[in-house]
C-alpha cells in the first residue's frame, strides 16, 4: 500500500472584489502561492465563433517577473510554451464547466496573473477561476442579461504528487515539487467526475497502484476545496 | 459496465532507413497518420546543461501544411500552443525512456514531420520516436562512442477516447477523435508502467470506470505496438 | 491668475511587504488607481556595463489587461510605445535618486505591474517605486552587502492638468485626464529640484502664466506624497 | 543668474522640392544634423478614426545606419523605444497645429529619416515637418480639395540644456549633449505658447531658476527658426 | 573550347500519389536530394487579386531539420532570406507555365518540403512542382470544375555550374556546388524558352563563351527531365 | 533580328561626400531613381568568419517609405522578401569585386537606401555601391591601414527588358518594367565578364535570340556607367 504523507491542500485563502472594472475577481491563495484571477465579459464572440449561436470562455495565464525566487524574463516577445499550455488548460477545464449555448454569444475572459509562486500555480488559478467565473454570471443574472445559470459543474484543481520514497502527498509547494518522481494534475467536478487527469513522471515511470492512490489522495483534497469556493461565493 | 468499440490500433507501419544523414529515421504510420521522424546526433549539450556531466534528448513536432484535410499555415511566425504542448510530451516521455548520465554529453534531438494527420498524430510520433532514438543509441555504439546502451525503457503511446454512447475505442482517426466525449493519451512502458497520462474531458466529464476502462484499452493496444516496434528493430 | 480646482493628491495608500521573494515590494495606490511594485536585486549588471565599476537601476511597467474600464490587450508580441516610454521615465527617475558608483556592481530591477489604472498610472508608480527602491537598499544594507546608502534623493512623481475652462487640477483620474487640454508629468526631489517635466497640450498650446500654475500645484501635491512615502517607510 | 553660453541655434538650411512623389518634403539641417522629411497624403483615415469626419497627422521617425558616428544597426526587428517616443513626439506637436476636421477625412504622415545625427535630431525633425506639413497643406488647398487652411499655429523645436558648469546652452550637438546635466526639448508655436516641454535631469536635478533661464534661451532660438520656416514657405 | 564534365542529370525519380488530401502529391529526387511536394486548391484567391478574375499560383518551400549533413534549424522565427528567395524563384516559374485567367477564382498552393538535400533542391523542386501542378489541373477537369487545362508550358529546371578548372558540369551535388566557381540556375519551357536564367560567379566572373556551354548543357540535361515528368504523369 | 527601343541607360549623375561619418558615401541617380549609398568600415568581422584571415563585405537595401509612387509600409516587424533578395545580390555583387584576404580582417557595411524609386533601384544601388566600396578603400589605403587596393574587379549593373512588341531596351523606369514581358538584371566586370545574370520571364518565356540581343544592349549600356564611376572617383 502506498504510504501518504500529506492528503490535504496547503491553507487556502480565497479574497473577492478586488478589481472594480472585473465582473469577477479575487486573489486566491494555496500556501505562499498567490493568483490574481479576473473575469471580463465582452458581448461579442471570436470571429471563428460568429454563427455558432454559443458563448465562449477563455483563458490566460501569467506569472509576474518577481513571483519567482530569482525574478524571471517578462514574456514581451511571444509566450512560452509553459505559459501557453496552462492557459489552455485552463480554459479548457472551465469550459467543462458551463453550457456554451446557454452563456449566449458573449465571451468571458479569465485571466490568471500569478503574484506568488510557490508551486501548484496551474491548480491554484483553476480553483480561483472557477469562483471567478460564477460571480462573472451572477454579474450577468443580476443585470438580467441571462436568466438561468449556463454554470454546469463546479470545479477545481489539485496536483498531488509521489516522493523519492513512494510517498503521495497532495498540494506540492516548489521544493516538494522538485522532489517528486511523478507529478499529477488533476482537475474534477463537485460530483467526482473528472475533467483532466495530467500525470507526468519525471523520474522513474509510476505503477497502477500508485496511480490510484494519487487519485484518492486528491479527491480527498478537492473536497475541502470546493467548501472553500462555497464559502467564498457565499461571502460575496 | 463500459463497451469496448475497439482495443487495437489500426494497421501499423514502421519503414527505417529513410535519411543517410540522421543516426535513426523512420517513416511510421498507424492507419492513413504518417509521420516522419529522425534522430540526429550533436556533441554537446545546450548551455543551461554544461557541467552536468548529462546528455540531453529534446524533441521538435511539426505538421507539414499539406498533411491536413484542409491545407493549414505553415508556423514560420512562431510555433502554436498546440505544437509546443506536443514536443514538450515527446521529448518529456523519450527522457524516461533514457538515462542522460550513461549518454554521456551529448544531445540527441528528434524530429517529428507530420505527413499525413488523420488522428493520433502525437502516439504515432511518439511510438515512432522511439525506434528513431533506439537506432541513434545502436549506431553511437556501433561507432565505439558509448558502450552500454543507456536506454532503460522501451516506450511507446496510444490514444483512447469515450465515444458519446460510452464506448470504448482505441487509436482514435480523425472523425472518430472529434466525436468523442474524452481523449485520452497515455505512454507506456513495456514492463506496463506510466509515463504519461492525460485525460480531457472535450463534452462531459468522465467517471471513474471509465477511466479504468480507458487504460485497459490502451494497455492491450500497446502491447502489440511494443511488437511492432521489435520487428522493426530487429529487421534492422 | 489660473483657478485652482484640486492642489491635493486623492487618497493615498502604500503597502509594504506584498512579496515574499523581492527584495522591496509595495501596493501603491491613488484613488482607484492600484500599482504593484516589486524590487529585485541581481549580483550583475547589463552586459555594456561591465568594468563600469557602476550598479544599475532600470524599471518595467505593465498593465494587466484586467486593469483598465475594458479588457485590454496583453502586450505579448511586442511591448507598445505607451509601456515603453512609461517604462523609460520610470527607470531615469530612480537613477537620478541613487548614486551608481555606490550601488556597486548589481542590477535593481523595478517591476510596476498596475492592477486597476484610472489615472496617473505612471506618476503612482514612480512615487510607490521609490518606496520599493529604498526597501531594497535597506535590506542590502542589513545583509552587509553595502555600508552608506547610495540614495542621493528622495523622489515622487505628480500629474497635474489645464482643464478646459482653463482650471489647475492635481493627479487627474481617467475622466478628468481625458478632458483636459495639458496634461503634465513631474518628478521632483523632496529638496524642491525637478528630475523630469513632461507638459503635452492634447488640445490648446499653454501659456507661461499656466505652466507656472501647473508647477506651483504640482509642489503643494508632492509635499503630501513625500509625507506618505516617509510614513510608508517609517512603518516598515 | 545663469550663465548664457548660446542662445541661438546652429546654422539652419532647408531645402524643399526634394521628393517628386510626397506632398511636401524637405532636407533641414541645423549644424551637421540633417533630416529627410517627407509629407504623404493618403484620402482616408486609420480604422479608428471612422465616422469621425476628422482627419488624422502622424509621423514616424528613423534613423539611418550611417548617420551615426559608428553604424547602428537597422530596426528591421521591431522599433526601439527610442524612436517610438520621438515619433510619437513629432505626431503629438504637428497635431496641435492643426485643426484636425478642417483637414477632412484623409491623413498626412510625416517620415522624418535622419541622414546625419550629430544632436538634436527630434527637435530639427519637427522644425522641418512643420513646414513640408505646410508645404503639403498648400497642395491640398491648389488641387482644390481643401479650401481654407486647416493650420492653426506655426510651430517648432528647439533643444536646450545645462552644462556641467551650471551654463545655459541652445541647440546642443552630440559632445555638448553628452557633456549636460540637464537636457530639455521644447516645441512652441509663433505666437510664444508652449506645445510640449520636456525637461529631464540626466545628472543631478535642476532648479526651478535654471528651468525659467533654459525656457528663455528656447524663447530666443525659436524665433530664429521660425524666421527660417517662412523663408523656406516663402522661397517655395 | 569548354570542357564538359557531365551533360546529364543525376537519376531522376518521382513518385505520384503521395498524400491523400492533395490535390496532386510528388516525392521527386535527384540523385540523393529527395523533396516532398504537394498541391493543393483553395476556391478563393488572396485579398489584392479579388476582383481580377484571375486564380493564382503561389509557393512555400522550407527545409526539414534533419535534411543536411548536420541538422539545420526550423525556421519558426521567421523565414530566412534564401527560404525565401527559392519560394518566390518557384512560385513565378509555375505563374509563367499557367494561364491564371483560364484557372478561374481560385489559388494552388506548391508545398515543397526538402527531405534529403545534396545539392539543386530548388531545381528539383521545380521540376516536381510542375508535376504537382499537373496532376491538380487534371483533378479538377476531372472534377468538372475547369474544361479546358490551363497550363500553357510543360516546365523544368536544372543547375549547371564551371568547375575550379573551367569545366562545365550538369545537376551539381554538394559537393560540386560547393567547388563551382560559377552556379546557374536555368528554368525553361518543353518548346525550349526561358522562363528563368539566374547566373552567379562565386569566383572569379565567368566568359560570355563559358554562358553559352552551362546553356547548352542545361538544354541537354533539361530534355531528360521533360521526359521523366512525362512518364510520372502518364503512369498516374 | 530584335528591334533596339533604347540602348543607353538614362542621366546619370553621382554625388560623392554626402556623409562625413562614411568610409565612402555618395547619392546615385539613374533618372529619377535616387539611392543614398554609404560604405561603412568596423575592424572586425562576423562571428562565423573569426579565424578565416579574411575580411567581409555586405550590404544591406531599404526603401524610404516615401520613395515609391503612394507610400509604402516601413519594414519594421522583419525585411521583406524582396528587400532581402535585392541586399543579398548587392553584397554577392560587391564580393566579386574583391579579394577579401587582400582586404584583411575587417567588415565593409554597404546600405542602400532609395530615396526616390523610379524602376532600377538594384542596378543603381548596384553600379552606386562600387563607387562608395571604391572611396571607403582608398580611405582606408590613406590611413596606412592597407597598402593596395584589394579590388579586383570594376563592376556595375544594368537592368534590360523586353518589351510587350519584343523590342529590347535599357534602364527601365517604373512604367515600363511594368509593361515588359521579360525583365533581366545583369552585373558585369568592365573587363566584359559576368558577375550577375538574373532573367525572368514575367509574361511569356523569352527566346535565345532575346537573350543575345538582351546581353548585347546591357554591355553598351554598361560602358556608360563604368565611365561615370570613373569620372565620380577622379572626381574626388
Amino acid at each position: 500500500m502506498a504510504n501518504i504523507l500529506r492528503d490535504t491542500p496547503r491553507e487556502i485563502n480565497i479574497q473577492t472584489k478586488i478589481n472594480p472594472y472585473a465582473a469577477g475577481s479575487v486573489i486566491v491563495s494555496f500556501g505562499n502561492t498567490k493568483v490574481h484571477v479576473t473575469a471580463t465579459v465582452e458581448e461579442s464572440v471570436p470571429p471563428w465563433m460568429r454563427d455558432s449561436k454559443k458563448g465562449w470562455v477563455t483563458a490566460e495565464y501569467a506569472m509576474l517577473p518577481s513571483s519567482t525566487h530569482t525574478r524571471s524574463r517578462r514574456e514581451r516577445k511571444g509566450i512560452s510554451g509553459r505559459s501557453q499550455e496552462i492557459q489552455r488548460l485552463i480554459g479548457r477545464s472551465l469550459r467543462a464547466a458551463i453550457d456554451l449555448e446557454k452563456l449566449g454569444e458573449r465571451t468571458i475572459t479569465i485571466d490568471c496573473d500569478v503574484l506568488v509562486a510557490d508551486g501548484g500555480t496551474r491548480t491554484t488559478s483553476i480553483s480561483g477561476a472557477y469562483v471567478a467565473l460564477a460571480l462573472a454570471i451572477r454579474k450577468l443574472q443580476s443585470e438580467g442579461k441571462i436568466s438561468k445559470s449556463p454554470l454546469t459543474h463546479q470545479i477545481a484543481a489539485i496536483s498531488v504528487g509521489v516522493t523519492r520514497d513512494g510517498a503521495i502527498i497532495s498540494d506540492l509547494n516548489y521544493d516538494e515539487d522538485s522532489s517528486c518522481e511523478t507529478d499529477m494534475n488533476i482537475v474534477m467536478t463537485k460530483s467526482g467526475e473528472f475533467v483532466e487527469v495530467q500525470g507526468t513522471a519525471e523520474g522513474k515511470p509510476f505503477s497502477r497502484e500508485e496511480f490510484n492512490a494519487l487519485i484518492e489522495c486528491a479527491e480527498k483534497s478537492l473536497k475541502i476545496i470546493f467548501e472553500k469556493q462555497d464559502a467564498a461565493l457565499r461571502g460575496n
